[in-house]
């Protein structure tokens, strides 16, 4: 029995953009979407009923952070994930991969894993593929990561060749590793902006693909045009019949110009990171609440957003509380960013099923102010 | 027409306590009940429809921090702090007579006011009873209190007869100065633990006491039994016709020994403060939750508790909440101290009012292990 299927319902005749249904066994997603993220089995401030509110049909959680705290072994005796943090809508978990390295100090990689630090305690660890795959089943989302190494912008071709290696030399080894039928393991394309690695690298993950791709090793530092050129050169290489992962990315332009490349799923810690510094999404770019130019400024963010945060509070009372370092501040504008970028998500599908989602893109981004989208 | 008044409902023919009902402009408060603080116009992690949750019938607000920021001028703006801070029940300020004395530096005190430095900019500030009143005024909670000066533990009977007479000057000032009738002023008893001076104080306060009088300087560093003794000595000395707010205290054993000495009214940082340093109140005293027996009990912090936290979360996970410095562990510990505080004094409602309040105070402070009552 297959407990995981993906079915699309509309494609936009004039874009990549597609709308589907993703079924997996804690619930069916409405693609496409934006996954909020709770690195530490918790999305910043939030309540699990705040994040369904919002619309959040998924949820996001670091495998590296929670391995390492509380232990996956805890986690699991709570009876996973879900049950620890009590969300019972489906959970996506990273392999770890990115953190290991992006956030840990001293790392050695060879064919057999990757041995770093802790970053908290400074401990060493090794980790493998089998021992990655144990980790996630322990965990117990519903979506999994292979366990890859994620190059960084700026990284050599024969750098990214050598990646690209131990990323399919992994993938073997993940694949045959995972055995929960209650689990989907998503291969991860890399390739870095390579344009006959990323070829080749979807090359190497199709085999392993069974319900869905990830895209990984973009917006770490690259153009946004060139993330968009990797997208359109991937759109017609990946199933058509699987959903799309591209893997941490998540400002209002990129979702739009994503799902318009083949993208059904996004995430980011994005919106909540920048609402804990006291800037909103908005429609038209972001809006820096903390400044004093809004200490009078007696509306919502935004007028017309349905978000819990625009019904009840002014813009002079977020920007307030921001300022006195009050954690309601940073609550509030997670849950609008959130809201901003799940409905955003909603509206693509809304257009895509409508068959007017080229005119809604193109509305959207023309009243957008790219040069308030630098986050 | 008057907009403020109270009722007896009911007296423990045993013990001090009173059952009650205080009318204001935003609603009724069914006495005696503990208040939440949100010092900065917020309780600290918490929405205002958590806080009905929990039953928070009215919360307390600090006019030291809001007059310094965002100032009181932008909460008037907004249309007061009500609608500033969306909380539609009842409101109390203090007047930030004892924040000018334990937080601000360098105060130079006269028969005038009191000059001090802001504790956020160093800025100098001269504060009077009239620009008190104004101030408050400007907020809107319904009820304000008078400014005062609040002696600390260990101050000499010259310096509380010098603090009483400035007290009793300021608080004719406040009354002449203060003409809303929306808002009830109530005087505060000083005298530290001097017998004869709180005498005193009751006699300076009774002509503005209207409905409403407030028992200050307690809980500052003397010990507890001190403070019992200051309460068993005012309560036949206040009036009963007005309900009576004991300032600043709010440890589990200390509401149910303040109700039995007559109090209606009390307030604390203490359940929020605790929370965010990892602690939990439980009716056998506190349980600090960071602890590492913690970290595999999956039972909730008290299994008949009825507050959000208990029937959501297990103690493993909030434990690993606060230890990742995760928000949401303070803001479900807030939650399960908030409504242990709000349920216990609705608890001893009941009992006043079924009879067996006695017999419920001992009960309670039987089982209670006030060797895990310091906070």
């Amino acid at each position: 029995m297959n407990k995981f299927s993906y079915e699309v319902i509309k494609e936009c005749p004039h874009t990549g953009a597609r709308a589907g249904i993703f079924h997996t066994p804690h619930g069916d997603i409405e693609t496409p979407i934006f996954m909020p993220v709770g690195t530490q089995a918790t999305v910043k401030g939030l309540k699990p009923e705040e994040l369904k509110e919002l619309g959040a049909q998924i949820i996001l959680s670091n495998t590296y952070h929670l391995y390492l705290r509380p232990g996956a072994d805890i986690v699991k005796q709570a009876g996973g994930l879900h049950k620890f943090m009590n969300w019972d809508r489906p959970i996506l978990t990273d392999s770890g991969g990115f953190q290991v390295f992006s956030l840990s100090g001293l790392r050695k990689i060879s064919d057999e894993g990757v041995e770093f630090r802790s970053h908290l305690s400074g401990a060493k660890h090794f980790i493998t593929p089998e021992k990655d795959m144990e980790i996630q089943e322990a965990l117990g989302a519903d979506i999994i990561m292979a366990f890859d190494q994620c190059t960084p912008a700026g990284c050599s071709y024969q750098e990214a060749v050598e990646a690209r290696r131990i990323t399919k030399l992994w993938l073997e080894r993940c694949y045959k590793a995972h055995t929960s039928d209650e689990q989907m393991l998503f291969p991860i394309v890399q390739g870095n902006i390579y344009e006959d690695l990323r070829r080749e690298c979807v090359k190497d993950c199709l085999p392993y693909a069974k319900c869905g791709i990830a895209i990984g090793g973009l917006s770490v530092g690259e153009e946004k045009s060139v993330m968009y050129q990797i997208l359109d050169l991937l759109n017609p290489l990946l199933p058509k019949d699987q959903p799309r992962y591209l893997m941490g990315v998540g400002s209002p332009d990129c979702l739009v110009e994503g799902y318009a490349r083949g993208v059904d799923m996004m995430d980011c810690v994005l919106p909540t990171r920048i609402a804990r510094n006291g800037t909103a999404f908005t429609k038209k770019g972001k809006m820096v609440i903390k400044n004093a130019i809004y200490k009078d400024d007696f509306r919502p963010i935004e007028d017309d957003c349905d978000c819990y945060a625009c019904k009840h509070f002014s813009r002079a009372y977020i920007r307030h509380l921001i300022n006195a370092g009050e954690m309601l501040g940073a609550e509030l504008l997670s849950i609008h960013n959130l809201r901003n970028l799940i409905k955003l998500a909603g509206d693509c599908r809304k257009a895509i099923l409508g068959d007017y989602f080229k005119d809604f893109k193109e509305e959207y981004m023309a009243s957008y102010d790219l040069s308030k989208s630098n986050f």
